[in-house]
């Protein structure tokens, strides 16, 4: 499986970084500058950037002038012999580099051409800039999340970016289903601000079903309480109690058993409307003890918990390190794993480093010239 | 393509939902009292569920009990002829209900069978069970989000549920690209903590690389100013400029070109170094108007930008309806619709509703008995 990889940044390498991981030769073409990543932060001790290398991980890299006639005639001999392209750029651009994402899989028809762009690639705002913090502002995931007294809140990764990226892959992955059937190619039209929307679907179902309009109320569920994070002597824990079996095992927990006989706790309807109540008073016993304590005492007692973690703690937990989502490569850099697990085949892609800009550059142009 | 769906709630049927937009034949199996998000609201006037509505459109449904030997039998014929199994039961109900996944692949060796659950199926952590809240929580996700001097932050939307139902799908069609080449099926093992950790690039980065503990920090970029969220006379707007250039067509647009001779906001790392007194200057123009009229004089000027929306303004932009984001089903019902685009064959999905409990059953009964 051949890729040519025209992507910068974030929600294109995500996608060409899971095409690698599942096995597919990825060549990353970049400009003679490197990838705007290369010279962003953070950086190791070597000089190399951490972004570059967690998006670009198992890739081949060549360096190119696309508009230079003899780099242009690489690039389309790459095309001609490729299963995937993929592309970031804003709509326009591979057209004006000459390639056209139709154009191409016109001429070469069993090739798969896959854009990811902010908006798509039609539709009244194809043509405008996105960035990660727009599109989450404009497709309500920003809206939705915080307290109600308080302000709209990004979402703490660029998650508009990555979700892009790994719709990309699974738009590609299906039409390379569909290739094995009918023998032809297809262009591919994944948005950032269509990838977001998707994920919005408990908001959607409000606005969508019953017509309500959705509003953020912080971290407790919608319709189930206990539900929601709760202060302890150090830090937070979320506790999911969403029946009144758990809400038995939580009270015995809590050594406060008698509370299952309080009017305002009785059912789970009750302690929705009197959540403050329950809240407050559960935060009061949560307060005498470390979170970590209870995460013990309420695992025991088979009450769904968790800790609220900062990802260096992450990281490190067992069930990350067992299930290689941290991946240690050849030269000791670490990245993230995948998260696509598979009986049958490695699942934890390859462990080659990012490559250095035109690292694969010679082998290339001889093979392809 | 045939698709046998056990899955329930939210993760599962994601990625059935998924299948069923791509074209395949996707039968839901119920238990005899329907999946638990038929009783779930919100619900629309015909008293159905807009939460069911939402996650199995287009699919099929037959009811059955599992422990029922005749069941049993009928649903073991279906697992013989289909393509892809999927469930996301806790790590072992598969095996205990007589169809555990290693047996079936090893049975049906085309068969791909996906199991999508909270930790994995395996690992110290894979009998627990989760929540999205839980993984939120656990994935370091809640504690990137928010304020500095606020508290961790749930993103609005059940992401950790979503995202996995996604990387469900994106394992489950690579798994079918593979048996083109193989002719082999393969379990399939996807879980909510290792997909919702793969979101978080930027501060993996950090813990990775340079092994620094990233925190929280409000909704503004970590190099970049102006590049945040800022409050105009009614609502806020997020405003990306990453260089001088676009600082420089900022400035013109808020009436304030002298602002670009001032000795703290000269360049972007001065500007991130003082963003409070860039803000605190922004804001000061910003509230003069509304955020509407803040965002075409911005637009116009070449600035990126975009309002902070409600969902349920996001569901309403030319740009989600140009798309088919939002999908009118035959009935005139409302669901979300696909953001997997392809040029060539029809990228909006089935037109088909969810369906009613065991609608499909008799059918399905005759077909396979």
């Amino acid at each position: 499986m051949l890729v040519i990889d025209f992507t910068h940044v974030l929600s294109g390498p995500t996608c060409t970084r899971m095409l690698a991981d599942s096995g597919a030769r990825v060549i990353h073409i970049e400009r003679k500058t490197g990838d705007d990543t290369r010279h962003m932060g953070p950086y190791i001790a070597d000089g190399s950037s951490e972004y570059f290398r967690i998006c670009n991980a198992g890739k081949e890299s060549i360096a190119l002038d696309l508009k230079d006639p003899k780099d242009h005639a690489l690039v389309e001999k790459m095309i001609s012999k490729a299963d995937v392209v993929v592309e970031n750029f804003r709509p326009g651009v591979m057209t004006r580099l000459g390639f056209d994402p139709k154009e191409m899989v016109k001429k070469y028809p069993k090739l798969i051409f896959a854009s990811i762009s902010g908006f798509g690639q039609y539709g009244p705002w194809s043509k405008q800039a996105a960035y990660d913090t727009i599109v989450q502002a404009l497709s309500g995931l920003m809206d939705s999340t915080g307290t109600p007294d308080g302000k709209p809140t990004r979402v703490g990764t660029s998650v508009s970016d990555v979700v892009a990226g790994i719709i990309g892959y699974s738009a590609i992955t299906t039409a390379l289903v569909a290739r094995e059937r009918t023998g032809k190619g297809t262009t591919v039209d994944v948005s950032m601000l269509d990838s977001t929307f998707s994920l919005m679907v408990q908001n959607l179902m409000l606005a969508l079903g019953p017509h309500k309009v959705p509003h953020r109320i912080g971290n407790r569920h919608p319709d189930m309480y206990p539900f929601d994070t709760f202060d302890c002597q150090d830090q937070p824990i979320a506790i999911c109690c969403g029946n009144d079996h758990l809400w038995n095992l939580l009270l015995n927990a809590l050594g406060h058993p008698e509370w299952i006989e309080q009017a305002n706790f009785k059912t789970n309807d009750l302690r929705e409307q009197n959540w403050r109540d329950v809240k407050d008073a559960m935060q009061a016993v949560l307060k005498t003890k470390k979170a970590a304590e209870w995460d013990d005492i309420l695992h025991e007692a088979g009450v769904p918990a968790g800790l609220v973690l900062n990802v260096d703690k992450t990281r490190r937990l067992d069930q990350i390190i067992d299930r290689g989502m941290v991946k240690t490569l050849d030269d000791g850099n670490e990245v993230l794993g995948t998260p696509m697990k598979y009986g049958t085949w490695n699942s934890y892609g390859l462990q080659k480093d990012s490559p250095k800009l035109d690292e694969d550059g010679d082998k290339i142009r001889k093979e392809f010239e």
